[in-house]
């Protein structure tokens, strides 16, 4: 018989704010089930924010370590599915490797850990194991993202020429981190962020969007990023050419220092015969401007989009979806993985998301990003 | 201790719209259970609705009357809290009727049910037992029109001269009922939906709309209501001049043979000193136009909003909310009155939704808009 | 031998804002030269602007009367062609007739004149003398505007059956005629304006866009004029529900004291098939709105647009063309029409503009308008 | 006593397009008169067009060289005060040397001509005779970017940290200059365009928009430009990553393969304390977004603007003015610089254009971007 997926958190306790995107996300479509979680090092904080989520005491636990040794434990029609993953990066690998290595499946935060050695290993445990692992590069499950994939792959706007990434944000244009801004604070101490700052957090979201709706893998890179606020200890902005494997040519930028932006995720992508765009802040159309006919604004909702468009959308037009909603599909996907894993089935690949191997090319991503930063050689390539 | 509130539904089986949108955002949030239904008047197919939310097949009734009578049976720790009313206008006054009747809340979507006598009796009812009544105009709940009512309250825009507020859709600009089309058969038939069509269906949350933002009342009104796809039966667009009581004036109208429009309701106010502007496609921004100063764009999450825009935002900046979440406010805060009132205290009262008198006064407007349309008289009275 | 065409302006001297507007938009096309000029009501003010202008001292007069009678008696192929009138409503009548008796062609700002009496004359003078008679409305210039108005007539968008036509503006929110603001005084001023303020200076617009895009009359409508700002002489706002000669239902409202409004006039025209939106402030594109289908946006210069659009735009796509360009084209096509008389040809009818029979007609809404808003009547007629 | 200032051209013939723009632009406003022209070189199609424009014959030239001899020779008060040059890049040079070597201003489309050599030549030649050169790099001339470059100079956002400058333009998707079409013919041929397609027709205006708008030099820059049309001689699309003098990073692209765009110049510029953004294809507004409160849209003609954005508006607010009005501003301040000199006087330092100066930076661009995109050194400098 068909049920909920039960889900065990590490992190995401009180004052986070991924936390609560992966939990809302995670219940929106009545699928997965909060059982249990380590929603902080500190027991206490762990103890108070699983009440607030309504868990019962005994299934809140004071460290990741705990949860899944105790959740093993516990009979099968009990215990937890998957580990979701909601720490700041430093604390990715630990969880993951273990949870994988007791036979949970994982829904990891992006980027997918701290280094490429990390990386790799999660990889081969993820083969090994055969268990699910999903990465929330969270913008892919947009449908009109998934409807811009879908035409390209199609043909629909010719042979890819030009793509133009960029992620502009302002939030961190003063040092935030010296206040108390939990947010800011993790995410530029390369103690628990890593190498990178902008490209890490958000300059992956870009690369990983670009490569999904054009099925094209970036090859070589040129890039320049930059320290703006005094004292800061990563990178807050960066510039970089690119060039994919079939000879289009590219743009990404991402920063953190664009005062006066929100979250402004877009995507510009040209092929032989049209173009496309796509604006995160508005994320229910998609521009096709075609060679020489008038531009169409296809919307969530209307008209005959792609099934994977549709497979990603829960109201009629003009009915907004946004972000939680997209995070939500990954999520609902994740579970539908599963659900046919329980019943022995294959899953439907409508009900994609971004996997281990997405983020071991995000890590690489990271990794040659800053090794170019640094370099006066003018392309790098990306392996 | 405090707990999830548990929810059963009435209506909204496989195939509905409005069900799915009220179990997710129900969900969404993590306060509200589902915890029993009787999804369909008939029975098998209530049962197959239930599993596909894996309920228990022993909470899954065939009939509102049984859910309410078993569950009210049921022991004060397990049974249903709540009633949700997601069926089409008829079965609207029934269930919430019998709900109130035997000591459970309910929330109930709009219009409030059929005809005045109705909802006088569920008015008289909500006061005579004092259990907490929703009105699921889910428009109400996305952030900025909180920050609109409040700039309206505040005086910022001065005192208000002018309301234009607009509904248009287009999806029945055919005769979309002629085909299997549900949604269009129950709001096109006058046996279910009542006198009106398309100003029951949207006319009434542009009402509804206008008068929480401009916290004005509407006093008299102009109609003109047409039907324009040949046999149908009640309207499907409609123009409706309106003046408010302390002088303002306005335009109102409904739409569902607007060619090509999706779900644009959007709202313009005029101040003496500055106009505001919302659209509910793009409901993350709102206009603030200012007399002889440049245009600001408050957008969520921005700034230094109102307390009561805050409180309704999940997310940061840029990361977009949309309909569920506006949706998902109405269930949340009427979470937090049922909370506040099994502790015993006081809910704050930022936590607002509509209740059974905005209902009343919704079915006021249909009546009255029904009426001035088919009278020579140029104003009617909105009482 | 082709030749420029003579003009010669009325009012429009110095501080004017729509004289300004008329010499930029004769000059633009090369097909127009300003050669003489009754700048002012005031002879030292009249010779000023036409310094200002390079006008040889002896072609700038003192009155348009002595303007008419000298040029008449200078040799035809010195002597203005046409007479440009750009002054307060109630000077368009005089010089008009004298010019039409005279020999002259007319282009005068509107409305038309003061009254129904003086219309009705002026369309009898340009009958009996075979005279060119151009009237200002020109947002019927835009390039957009021409291509709605052909996409209607196609029957692209089938059988319409709804049209919200509005212009609101902010700018007379507070009493500024109090102040030395001459364009404010002369439109609140019932003895130079007439019966109606909004209505006359703008809500004409509005109604001459609607008819001329639509291609249908207005053949009933019920109005609410207001004036909000105290002590104002005319209506700042007005509210009016349309029903046209084929059964289509309306919305018509202009609005002076629509607080941080620019200039936005803009319509929206739904037929059975697809609708259509134009913005005065964003005038190069055209939504087209199709029932199943994405929304297209038509733009000026891009793809097959219709042989009208194309016979109206300057420049390639992507170089804005706005208001002046708009205007300039009524001039030109005014001066085909000119030239065409002046080679003894038949002017091309892709070069329309409004003529004194759309004036008459904006006199006759000016009347019904503010007749219908003083009567408890439901529906007026337009005749 | 003032007059108009007279005007010679040179190119812009029947067929051209930008010759029939700077026709347009300097009749606008009424202080330029065209008073000769050799607008082709062929002397018939040169008679031709001057007939087109009402041109006395006598006035009309075979070649620029006639014309500025035969001008040269006729009475003060007759003859051209300066040359329009209005052709393709390799016929700049000539007829402005001839020109400034007779003693006539000179107006010339960009970029300035077609090498360094010829750059460095003019400029010395402008600088001994005194006479006056503008060069129309017409984008400057919008209110909206004056606004823009005071605002920065201002300090009102603060360092500049960031700037992103685009042009995409998809009109050479496919092999044009194939066809008959006379603008690709010309932009293509290394003979007629120089070493540069896309980045000297466009990328250049780009160049000047930015340094015009921060006030800032670029010092570096690192560029791949691609020829992405089979069989094309001259990049068609350029990405180039900048740093400008003081630190501020930046990234340029140009475009003219970007599918379904069409004259898309856009910029954004991000200080410490706020962001601007400004598109070409909506210039009236400008984007203000502030670090921690609501965004602004500037908007011609409202509020309190700068000086010099104040000074290149025509029209009061919500009246659009596009590209010709951008273009007319170069032109109407070079007349007025022209008849300050007339007059012997200071021209007003508002009304500012771009000179010979920025043309020279404009061709060291251009050689500096195809130089560096076709080396393996990552950073080249601007000088």
């Amino acid at each position: 018989m068909s049920r909920k997926i039960r889900m065990g958190m590490v992190g995401g306790g009180r004052g986070a704010f991924i936390g609560a995107v992966h939990r809302m996300a995670s219940a929106l479509d009545g699928e997965i089930e909060l059982v249990c979680g380590a929603f902080s090092s500190d027991p206490e904080k762990s103890k108070a924010s699983g009440a607030d989520f309504y868990l019962s005491p005994d299934r809140v636990y004071g460290s990741y370590a705990e949860m899944i040794e105790k959740e093993k434990a516990l009979p099968e029609d009990v215990r937890m599915d998957f580990v979701s993953i909601v720490t700041p990066n430093h604390v990715h690998y630990g969880p993951a490797k273990m949870a994988l290595e007791n036979g949970f499946h994982v829904v990891c935060d992006k980027p997918l850990c701290f280094d490429m050695e990390e990386a790799r290993d999660l990889e081969r445990l993820v083969e090994e194991t055969g268990l699910i692992f999903a990465l929330t590069h969270n913008y892919t499950g947009y449908p009109m993202v998934k409807q811009a994939r879908n035409m390209v792959a199609n043909g629909t706007i010719g042979e890819v020429r030009k793509v133009v990434v960029e992620y502009p944000q302002g939030w961190l244009s003063t040092k935030l981190e010296d206040s108390e801004q939990k947010q800011a604070s993790w995410r530029t101490d390369p103690k628990r962020s890593g190498i990178a700052g902008s490209m890490g957090d958000i300059g992956t979201h870009a690369e990983n969007l670009a490569e999904y709706i054009t099925g094209l893998q970036i090859k070589e890179m040129c890039a320049d990023l930059t320290i703006f606020v005094p004292g800061r200890l990563l990178d807050d902005d960066g510039n970089v050419l690119l060039r994919f494997e079939n000879g289009a040519k590219g743009i990404l930028f991402a920063s953190q220092i664009s005062a006066g932006e929100e979250n402004n995720l877009r995507i510009r992508i040209y092929g032989t015969k049209a173009g496309l765009e796509w604006h995160q802040q508005e994320p229910n159309s998609l521009q096709v401007k075609w060679l020489d006919r008038p531009m169409e604004i296809l919307r969530t909702g209307v008209g005959d989009l792609a099934a994977a468009a549709q497979a990603h959308t829960r109201l009629p037009a003009g009915h907004p979806e946004g972000y939680l909603e997209a995070f939500a599909n990954i999520y609902r996907n994740f579970a539908k993985h599963v659900q046919a894993r329980l019943a022995g089935k294959d899953p439907d690949p409508v009900y994609d998301f971004p996997t281990v191997s997405d983020g071991v090319r995000g890590m690489q991503f990271i990794i040659k990003v800053v090794e170019s930063s640094g370099t006066e050689q003018k392309w790098l390539s990306f392996e």
